[in-house]
């Protein structure tokens, strides 16, 4: 079998490290799973063992963040980016089977995710009213106080939709943002899933690309609101102006048929069932959310506590995230300097997003603290340098 | 690592078996891809290595199908069902560009696959012609001649479609329908494709889930004419009642960015570059069709020439699959003894499809010979039992 080192020290913003174990089983899994004498990948969808597998992950999610009865885990494909318009589909329809309307689509745009979505929705013909718009001088870095935003009358709200953790801008709600009674509220959680408790009984939909926190890219998970599964017919959305899911994003059909409707990628679904079961045995959330708090703690006194001026910290103190941890190093230079120095010690992944640059370090659940602390005494050492 | 017998009697309709080697290389790359000392899935979609990845895949597509050059070959998730669903928006689209207007949607229904498609473009609002409705008393297992096909005016059509193969019913083309000068012909090759020549200059567009023949589900391959990823406004689709495609599904967007407009499972693609590249060793698809020929041929004769009324071939001989066998076996209980017997001598996965019982052969590029031979001797030893 291929090896690798214990602990790899790797901040890749995702696709994202995995746990050793984890990875060895799903491979071995590949190749003979549970002793049918064929892989996982090769056994129908269909199959008791490929069933198990759903209900094992889907079990996972709702013991690890309590999701009430009155929600469905689901899990489909196209990661989040096939969520900004699936949301759209099935979030409008919800709102026409209670009102008769076509409700308003609200959008907190905290960073690029969200402002993608937004512009997603809007592409798709909803109305969508940008509540929040955090972009200051072309840059995101704060999420203003829920007093400024402009949200839509309750009751033409189709959803408030918002990004609970900007991966590309390192900008993290630390709040569940507050909505009037009855307003529906989505939240992309792509790359703070399972890092933390969530309270999914305040929500309408939480979805989740799978290949940061808790899988390779393949699967995405849903937990949606039961009730939001009821929709008007087709015929009466078209003449609502609202757009028709194609029928894999349609989440009535795909909750109804246990996410089963057409081909499930069960073995990326088994990397999820595999990572969730090994958080479970770990302490779960509670565990988690002390380690993932920890970690970024500790890198963002050290880059704040360095030289003044070396690190840049472009994120707001209150809404910076504890997953993706990003900054520059301000002069010629500096910054490649920083990051071949990494590699020399082993750490790679640190580069930030195309879009914006600069450095990014990203935490997820597999990152060790071990890597951190390796990574922690690099930035002390390298503002030393400058 | 796990083990498996050299050769696995699995004849599964999809997923379905994948050869040995690949599925070592695959597990071995889940660990440690190529010594970069991490996984293959924990990798960016946007590293060097990924972006190899997709691209091995697309030569390889394009090496064996001899793709011209005026067509483009990406990958996308959620499978052939998504499929029923993007061609409807992208060829509607390709046809206003040209036209202006909306165009008919010619479905030749064969088989329960096309019929799924021909109701999911009908349900998006195509305006769907049925050219062709093969089912005859409730079963499909014909396919009438072209001279009796009713498509729409070659000027008013936007595509006609239909599937190579019907993986439920066991109907296969034997040929390319004769279209029009000028209509885009769309094929579901799902269940067939990397089986046999195709001549990809006739077609608008082909497509296949990849989870029979050449990988594990997660990834679909897609083949465009380059000429159909124009496509008017948004506006002017609304204008014409043609629905817009979520961005996950609009090939344009998908082509432009060599399939990593969102982040694609690159190990569900990198087991398709393995398994094409693996039958690009091995002669490719000159070799491939005389071997899926030749397999098909022994399982129809020993099921043809059995003792009359042993097996039941519902199938019109010239639109028999080579890749999907299917017969029923009258007589209480005997189709169930079949299965028993076939499972004592270690063939599996034989159980007709769910929604028309009976027994079902699949025999896709990795069952082989070996597998079939044996299946022959019981097939034959079976019918003297009764």
């Amino acid at each position: 079998m291929s090896e690798r080192p214990e602990i790899i020290h790797y901040f890749g913003a995702g696709p994202a490290l995995l746990p050793n174990d984890v990875l060895k089983q799903a491979a071995a899994d590949l190749i003979n799973y549970q002793g049918t004498g064929l892989g996982l990948g090769e056994l129908s969808h269909r199959s008791a063992p490929a069933i198990a597998v759903v209900d094992s992950a889907k079990e996972s999610v709702k013991k690890l963040l309590d999701v009430p009865d009155s929600h469905e885990v689901c899990f489909l494909q196209s990661g989040g980016t096939g969520e900004f318009s699936a949301l759209v589909y099935n979030l409008l329809a919800a709102h026409a089977k209670k009102t008769g309307k076509k409700g308003i689509a609200n959008y907190l745009v905290t960073g690029s995710w969200s402002q993608k979505a937004a512009e997603e929705a809007k592409r798709l013909g909803a109305d969508v009213n940008v509540a929040v718009n955090a972009k200051i001088n072309g840059k995101y870095g704060t999420i203003p106080p829920p007093s400024e935003w402009s949200l839509s009358p309750p009751e033409q709200t189709a959803y408030v939709y918002y990004c609970d953790n900007e991966t590309v801008n390192g900008v993290e709600f630390g709040y569940i943002p507050p909505v009037p009674e009855g307003v529906e509220l989505v939240s992309d959680m792509s790359s703070n899933i399972m890092s933390r408790k969530v309270d999914v009984s305040k929500f309408g939909a939480i979805f989740a690309g799978v290949q940061k926190n808790i899988g390779i890219a393949g699967a995405t998970v849903v937990i949606i609101k039961k009730s939001l599964l009821e929709k008007p017919a087709d015929s009466e959305l078209v003449a609502l102006g609202i757009p028709l899911a194609p029928i894999v994003f349609d989440f009535a059909t795909i909750a109804k048929n246990n996410s089963l409707y057409n081909t499930l990628p069960i073995f990326n679904v088994h990397i999820v069932s595999l990572t969730l079961a090994r958080l479970l045995k770990n302490g779960g959330i509670p565990v988690q959310q002390v380690i993932s708090g920890r970690k970024a703690e500790k890198l963002y006194m050290a880059l704040d506590s360095a030289t003044e001026g070396v690190y840049m910290l472009p994120v707001a103190k209150e809404v910076r995230s504890r997953m993706n941890i990003v900054f520059t190093i301000p002069g010629e230079g500096r910054e490649k300097a920083f990051l071949e120095g990494a590699k020399k010690k082993g750490m790679t992944g640190l580069s930030g997003h195309r879009s914006v640059g600069g450095i990014r370090i990203s935490s997820y659940n597999a990152v060790s603290e071990q890597s951190i602390d390796l990574l922690v005494d690099y930035i002390n050492d390298f503002a030393k340098t400058i």
